[in-house]
């Protein structure tokens, strides 16, 4: 992983005013990337980066002629309808666009009068899904949540035998992940309900929430050759804020002997910024220290700077808002708060275990880290944690409870950086809202 | 699903004359696609069509403006290095295509002096995978060897009881689908010996095949919006064989709750030509009839069509050469064989339950039946099935036994449809060879 450097000076201020805003997620030192175009154009979709409330559009800039060398060839990489060009570049060329601009849009920087005229405010702005993405995979870090899930599943087993020995995954579904602000219908298939002899075909009745991150893979491997785990972050372009909507009837019922599948791939929603693992490099901490009687990692998923400097310290938050809670003007109220250092094994392990067979990833590679709940129950980040499987719904300001989500519940989640000595790096927002079922009998 | 027209006409013959030959795969009736180019050259990679032991290059064809209409449109669209284009416009123009191509390669067709010259002989080729393949997912469709399985996973419990009310599947890998021809490594991965109190990380001793076929989907689905059964058909393009690879050691410590993973996704290996649709109407055949006391299809799953015509039948088999056998100029030597028309849920199913939740299908995406196995012991299409969990190594023609593939070993699949009154309709077939794991420790 990158060391620190002058782009995350927590000292330097943009000339963009909102950028050096207190509690702005967007600072100089965060310069996350999208893929947008002006609300309701026809415009080309491309690359930009976040500066305080506006996206320095990445087309444009390229366009000024502004930079040069390493940093002139991943900005072209950037300008089209998807980042994997740039990600495919690596970590070099990654890092040599960040202090291009990085200087560029520094208060005092000579580049303001050109790159003024390349900014579009957020406000105004639509997003994509940001890169191609060739698969997605979805893992089971945090302990805590399949410890917490795996009591509701299998209450004789809730952790399984292998979770301390292997970063457990599975594939996800690569097509349906959608970009916040998209809802989604609810989706519909079968559930067996409690005590009866055949199952039903109908709208899920239990739609939930997990709250994880994303990580896109920068730089893959080849069919054949694995990913050393020290080798690891440097494959890593950055990570996005990731909802992966679950209908816990269709799962149960479902996903014995080979996963989850329908209660899951009908959407995935991510934020549409990506945090460069470079921007983070102030934020890591040492991976957690396993319990006594708990196995050290094997040999294959252990590394001295994984061991230090593994974790990241990124915190969340899971918030909800309800139909009647909007139409009373009500703002989204947080169910949840937690962070990902608390997950058990890293993303570089994750990126380890995943090729350590030959298995390829690929430039655009989605991974999810799995629900990030952390240790104690109000950092449960799914519903079915929170409310202890229903039985214990929420109640939220207003007097609404709610055990599951109800049609038009928005949630959204939110992820951010934050420390003494350090800039502020934040997330942004991941948002989608559920809308009734299809009208159809089954 | 098209109903029989004139491209299938037994008494077809094509000015070809190895695709009049006895036992060929690649007759007039077949035309299945690929995507080709010289073996060795730097060529672009193009759309073919099989006939006889040639390949009409597609990209040649176009050249010559022989073809017009909707013919000439998905003629283009089928030019390029991946076959996309022509899925994504439906089965309007596959038909259009291939009563053109019919037409053309006919004995007596005057298109034979302009398109003698473009064919490439498929000795001289080379294949890729035909198409970008979005989304890869592996269904279990087979009764028996979901028992079979089940029995050496699960002997408390082995066929899970939602097994006969739902098609069940998961996602896979993309990435690591190959195309016949490829030789991978053993992959190395965690296994949980019996007895052990901790896993070792060694390249996999179990390494197993499992026969299927592929199911590439030609027009998808808007996310939300399902595919209803009676539809479903007319969504798939056509068929390949597939070997989805398994190390019989990895899966069991890995696939618990969420799945396999890496005991799958080191490769998985389809055969070149894609089999249309349309060529294997001749060869529907009823679904199974259910045995007394198995439930009926929800309603979702069920529809006339299928239950009257919705299995193909298609015969299987798995041939397997070792290295000594090679040395020796032995063939390869059949271990099982089977047909497709045992499957418990029809490819129709699989994209009916795939999508009633709204999950978005693709142009391009790759669907698994499963391992085909048929009811008997001789029809296992796996070597944990066949071998008894390797208890009962089969023994190969020149003394050698394999409970499990050892390095060297060479596996292919093979598929036809024959019948009275019908075409033979070829697969060709697909291939492996299982290279020694790489040299590392772990």
């Amino acid at each position: 992983m990158t060391e620190l450097n002058e782009t995350h000076d927590p000292a330097l201020r943009s000339w963009v005013p909102s950028a050096n805003d207190d509690g702005a997620d967007f600072t100089i030192q965060n310069l996350p990337f999208s893929v947008f175009r002006r609300q309701g154009s026809a415009e080309a979709w491309r690359g930009g980066v976040a500066i305080g409330d506006q996206i320095l559009d990445l087309a444009a800039v390229a366009a000024t002629g502004i930079m040069e060398g390493a940093a002139a060839q991943a900005l072209q990489a950037a300008t089209g309808a998807a980042l994997n060009p740039l990600m495919a570049l690596g970590p070099g060329a990654w890092s040599a666009l960040r202090q291009a601009l990085s200087r560029a849009l520094r208060k005092g920087s000579a580049a303001q009068a050109r790159l003024g005229t390349c900014l579009v405010p957020q406000s105004a702005a639509e997003y994509r899904v940001p890169a191609r993405i060739g698969d997605y995979t979805d893992f089971y870090t945090s302990v805590y949540h399949a410890t917490n899930i795996g009591r509701q599943f299998r209450p004789d087993n809730p952790l399984p035998a292998n979770y301390k020995w292997i970063p457990i995954g599975y594939h996800g579904r690569a097509s349906s992940v959608v970009v916040s602000g998209y809802d989604f219908r609810r989706p519909v298939g079968q559930a067996m309900p409690p005590g009866a002899q055949a199952p039903v075909v109908r709208a899920s009745q239990r739609m939930d929430i997990e709250l994880e991150l994303g990580v896109f893979i920068g730089t893959g491997n080849a069919l054949g050759e694995p990913i050393a785990i020290a080798d690891a972050p440097a494959h890593v372009f950055g990570f996005t804020l990731l909802n992966d909507w679950s209908a816990r009837d269709i799962q149960p019922w479902e996903y014995q002997p080979l996963g989850p599948f329908l209660s899951k791939n009908f959407a995935t929603t991510i934020s549409p910024w990506i945090v460069t693992t470079e921007a983070l490099a102030p934020y890591r901490v040492a991976a957690p220290a396993r319990p006594a009687g708990d196995p050290q990692p094997l040999p294959y998923l252990d590394a001295p700077g994984n061991r230090e400097q593994g974790a990241l310290d990124v915190q969340l938050e899971v918030l909800l808002q309800t139909p009647r809670m909007r139409e009373a003007g009500m703002p989204a109220t947080r169910i949840s708060a937690t962070n990902y250092r608390h997950a058990y094994w890293t993303f570089a392990q994750m990126v380890a275990h995943h090729t350590v067979n030959g298995c390829n990833l690929q430039s655009g590679d989605l991974l999810g880290t799995g629900t990030l709940s952390g240790p104690t129950l109000d950092q449960a980040c799914a519903l079915i944690e929170l409310t202890v499987g229903g039985k214990q719904p929420v109640t939220l300001p207003g007097g609404e409870q709610r055990a599951f989500l109800e049609d038009g519940d928005a949630v959204i989640l939110r992820g951010w950086c934050a420390k003494p000595g350090a800039a502020r790096i934040g997330f942004g927002e991941c948002r989608g809202t559920v809308l009734p079922a299809r009208d159809v009998a089954y």
